[in-house]
């Protein structure tokens, strides 16, 4: 299956600005979106990259500087699939449960009501990737057709904070996860969940 | 297979203190604390919850007020599964995904590097549910057999803190969700992810 993987280009993850500076915050997106790729042409599918800037990549990119939902509608032709760039977490078998889950459309939720990866086989269906996402999808999925849920905790992780990295640091199994430890970005206990403190200076 | 329900009967949830009162709060983690039994009893395993005080309770309850790992090593003869009470979206369906998982020790990673179920059917296997757990389970698990690990969004969130208050409005399916909106929780779509609001003053 074709796979979409829009990657904003323009000033990515700003809401790492607290742990990365903008350089790094570049790169390390880069790196996240080599692994999505990455493991997507694992699962036996094919990437493109739908970026918001040109940008040098080892797989095809089409650049289209719209809003996200714009961009992808225009090129939502079933069967197709959309993963985002920044799920670090993503293995190929995590992606193969979304490519291979038959259905119309196949949803996997993102942390916070968003929609991390999804794949259409029936026409009519339209993203819209505003607010609470995957609650929109699911309805617009159920009009014109069957909307399954894919249950992965590797596809909900999108990397936006920096307790996200924490994530990648316990699971990621790629170049982002490699990135971030010699960046000396560490886990740090804390009476809850674990974060990331930062053991080198910017 | 008998399932182990941990659950802190005192002062449940203070992380939740933002947006809930302290007997809204009991209240609460007790409908999560049914939600999960009922899924378990309906993935077909048999729930006994850990409690560390008395509680009411439909299913079988053992007290133990020491620390969760001991309370829980006490009691850990394989086969055992062990699910945590604030699995708010745990369904029937992620359960048996755990419960049908081979292996001899299963584990299902929670944000921030907890361990939010697991299942052992080897000898040896103890539990250690200080700091990023999930990655002492592994370490543990491989010292003894094998170690699977379980990829689940539902039985990834583990309800602590305010912001997972909007993944069970989005996605719970039980009393928890029910009771939420019932107290006035809101969604509450912010630039980022989902968050949650309150329409009624406690």
């Amino acid at each position: 299956m074709d796979v979409l993987v829009p990657f904003a280009a323009s000033r990515p993850k700003t809401r790492l600005a607290g742990v990365l500076g903008p350089d790094e915050r570049a790169a390390f997106a880069a790196e996240m979106r080599r692994d999505v790729c990455s493991a997507v042409e694992s699962a036996g599918a094919s990437p493109t990259v739908l970026s918001t800037d040109p940008i040098e990549s080892e797989w095809p990119v089409v650049v289209d500087d719209r809003p996200l939902t714009e961009a992808v509608n225009d090129r939502l032709e079933p069967p197709l699939a959309v993963v985002m760039a920044d799920l670090a977490l993503a293995t190929p078998e995590a992606l193969s449960r979304l490519l291979g889950t038959e259905g119309d459309v196949v949803l996997a939720p993102g942390l916070g009501g968003g929609t991390n990866a999804l794949a259409v086989r029936t026409p009519g269906f339209r993203v819209d990737y505003h607010g609470a996402s995957i609650a929109d999808h699911r309805r617009i999925a159920a009009d014109v057709g069957t909307a399954t849920m894919v249950d992965s905790f590797r596809l909900a992780v999108d990397v936006d904070e920096a307790d996200d990295l924490a994530e990648v640091l316990l699971h990621g199994e790629g170049r982002a996860a490699r990135w971030l430890r010699d960046a000396g970005i560490e886990l740090e206990t804390t009476g809850g969940r674990v974060t990331v403190s930062r053991s080198t200076p910017r």
